[in-house]
């Protein structure tokens, strides 16, 4: 019996998200169809975290108990065999048969792009947020500032997470600006449900200048929801990478 | 009776091409049929050239001939209402009559995307090519000053094209790297049937080490199609800009 530890990219545009969903295919299912093929084994594929239908991947983390004979670092060859050409998997390991793909994370980031141009509007469609030109990056940066550290984010949340808490570590939130493209990176001990697209929309208000940077501290301290500001669409979100302590 | 100018960018991955054909939609018809929603004429869209199946452009240039009574540059924003996803009007402007996309180019540029890293695999599948690690930029770069110029490419042309001459004035062939990316940029004036495609395949042998870089001579010397490599895939490929006299 092996652990064998995945660490995928996916392009999240054809998939209802990651984890299993009556309403059609999850990355997740056509992971577990392409194990079934390869080792005939009928997995529970456990991952890492739950994403978002046209939420992308560039170091998704997965893992599977198996009976192969298949050496571990050469599961990723055969997979990517199997595998629709929009799930790619970029390492596989076996790893300790305690190694649990989400418990186990003890942080993770994402990145968030926004394309300030009309350029790409087509090639781009599905990997980013097209905002307005006029977006006051300087005043993301000072919002952002806010964030950082260890907050309650409940006003950050959308209903639908089971967690314990809704204290999180910012560890984090890192926005850069090249040629056309904004690049936000956030990176926690954990992110709350629609956290981090939640973050991004309300940063991106900032921007527009229809709120104060400042504000958002108050946005912080109530604990509202209503308070925050839109959730950003999830064709903009790369969850970039999982840190475990292995 | 105006001429309308557009430059539009779209995304070829599900596409013939951009010209009209029998085995599925082309990006012709895909704006001939927003142009019949918004105007209700049946117009001959004229292309500045053709383009294969997975192929994209940032900046391909077509025209038509309408009575609509809507200002040519807010023809742009009626059409993008009215188009797929996967195609954008950048431009629209009102032209002389006597402009012709394709005839009145008087050159173009066309860049290729190369990524030597397997990052990206699934995400960026559609968009550029995946090459090996151990590409020789500097080589690729040495053949390809034996490529600029006028020559006759009748080495680097696929049958298929109805053209008088194979003569061709590559007035630039840059190769840069930049991280994991190799990106190509090609202008002349003018491309003969698959010539880019097949310019890049030839260098990428020349990055694999298969072919010598003063071996593109003997090749363009030839004037066989045999004697060049191999087309390299479409997915790389942009049509980047189209120059005109106006």
């Amino acid at each position: 019996m092996k652990n064998i530890k995945l660490t995928i990219e996916f392009d999240g545009t054809n998939y209802v998200g990651s984890q299993r969903q009556k309403s059609g295919i999850s990355v997740q299912e056509a992971i577990e169809k392409a194990i079934f093929q390869l080792t005939e084994e009928k997995v529970n594929l456990v991952c890492c975290s739950r994403t978002d239908s046209g939420v992308h991947a560039e170091g998704f983390v997965a893992n599977f108990i198996s009976n192969t004979s298949i050496q571990g670092e050469k599961i990723k060859y055969a997979l990517n065999n199997k595998l629709p050409a929009d799930i790619y998997v970029l390492q596989s390991e076996e790893v300790s048969l305690d190694f649990h793909a989400r418990y186990s994370a003890i942080g993770k980031t994402y990145v968030y792009l926004v394309n300030k141009s009309e350029k790409g509007k087509a090639i781009k469609r599905n990997y980013c947020y097209f905002a307005k030109k006029t977006i006051d990056v300087e005043a993301m940066k000072e919002a952002a500032q806010y964030l950082i550290g260890k907050h309650d984010f409940s006003a950050f949340k959308n209903v639908g997470g089971s967690v314990k808490t809704s204290v999180r570590n910012v560890t984090e939130l890192k926005i850069e600006e090249k040629e056309e493209t904004i690049k936000f990176t956030i990176s926690a001990d954990g992110f709350l449900y629609k956290m981090v697209r939640i973050i991004v929309g309300t940063l991106i208000e900032i921007g527009y200048g229809r709120r104060k940077p400042e504000s958002i501290k108050e946005v912080l301290e109530s604990g509202e929801r209503k308070k925050a500001g839109k959730t950003a669409p999830p064709e903009g979100l790369y969850l970039k990478q999982i840190y475990y302590n292995y």
